[in-house]
């Protein structure tokens, strides 16, 4: 089973994530266990406080060393972790063949940064890959620990009921999926395109193939390089 | 005030996301209001269904365009949408440039797809813009809805304490941004760098732009073409 643990100032912002669709599934399943950690927990401060300004003057607050040093300390006695991952805009942008790697994992610990950042220290020390979901500003790192979570746990072995249904997925073969349609066949004048309802597999197939490739040259040729 | 309406299959997903952070902090001082749908209640089967088989066979279900349609004619009905957004693998990849540009949208209206993707008749008649987080798969589009809002809801004034710690923020100037380091200056044997504890602030800028460019040429030199 992976075990997925996750660093948050606000760690209540993912829990309606975590209870619903394939992570609820997956965990009910026993192929994935999510723990949630505040780290207001493990501040030595008087009123669990775990920011601070940052050196320097500036706009923003940072995440101390200290209270993430003792958490990540605490977590690390416990368990080996093949990776611990903090979650930053000026990290390797993540994608597809990244999640099927991660999915492998057995344990992996993410770091959700907030406000301004986390000190730089902690990066140094601890974290052994930066991952961006995007190039994109977030208020912080728990939107994109979810994004993450989501595409690596729906990658295990028996987390999507058909697990075919991933394989045609986009960016797993290099192209952009082809449209889909499903009843009625005509709508308020738009038809479903005729071949979809032959019942002829094999051209059926050959034109899903001419979409995908059509839509991923139309749409995303850098894809096709 | 901006208004976002959101169209999801699973909208409890996304309730925490929208009751903490910037968010409901955004919501509480009237800057946005977020509105949840249901595709459920806009079903006319017996049992709420909102998806069935793809025409053409395959793993997967879609989402009817029938519930969709009845759904979004009742929405722009009421107000005017700059624009109406399917959140897809395939679309438009999500960048800040594209999240300054909604941030002044007065209505927003996003489409989640969730199981294979929703009936491509809804992106022909209703959809105006076509959005993908990055290029991964997601079980749904329920939280690169969330990623979305987020970095929208983010830039509009008054949304965060201060404003200007989102124009020092990574990517707003075309390069990454400079380390961060607050309290104590020496943790365990490592240093805050001397230039920050100067207080001399002509060095210090000069230093955290030095940084911002060399962490952009090393990371992300594509940035910098």
């Amino acid at each position: 089973m992976m075990r997925i643990d996750i660093i948050s100032v606000v760690p209540a912002l993912m829990q309606s994530f975590f209870e619903h669709s394939i992570c609820k599934r997956a965990s009910q399943a026993g192929l994935v266990s999510i723990h949630l950690h505040d780290l207001h927990d493990y501040s030595s401060k008087k009123f669990r406080q775990v920011d601070d300004y940052p050196f320097g003057g500036g706009a923003g607050m940072v995440i101390a060393v200290e209270p993430l040093s003792t958490c990540l300390d605490h977590l690390m006695a416990e368990r080996t972790y093949q990776d611990i991952i903090f979650l930053t805009p000026d990290g390797q942008t993540f994608q597809q063949g990244l999640a099927n790697q991660l999915s492998l994992s057995e344990n992996l610990l993410f770091i959700c940064g907030h406000y301004k950042g986390i000190d730089e220290r902690i990066r140094e020390k601890y974290v052994t890959r930066e991952i961006s979901i995007g190039d994109y500003v977030l208020s912080g790192g728990e939107i994109a620990a979810a994004v993450c979570a989501d595409a690596i746990i729906r990658l295990i072995p028996g987390a999507i009921g058909d697990e075919s249904s991933a394989l045609t997925d986009s960016f797993q073969d290099g192209l952009l999926a082809p449209p889909v349609y499903t009843r009625p066949a005509s709508f308020k004048g738009m038809d479903v395109p005729e071949v979809l309802l032959s019942g002829h597999e094999k051209k059926i197939e050959a034109w899903r193939h001419e979409q995908s490739i059509k839509r991923t040259q139309d749409r995303r040729p850098d894809l096709l390089q």
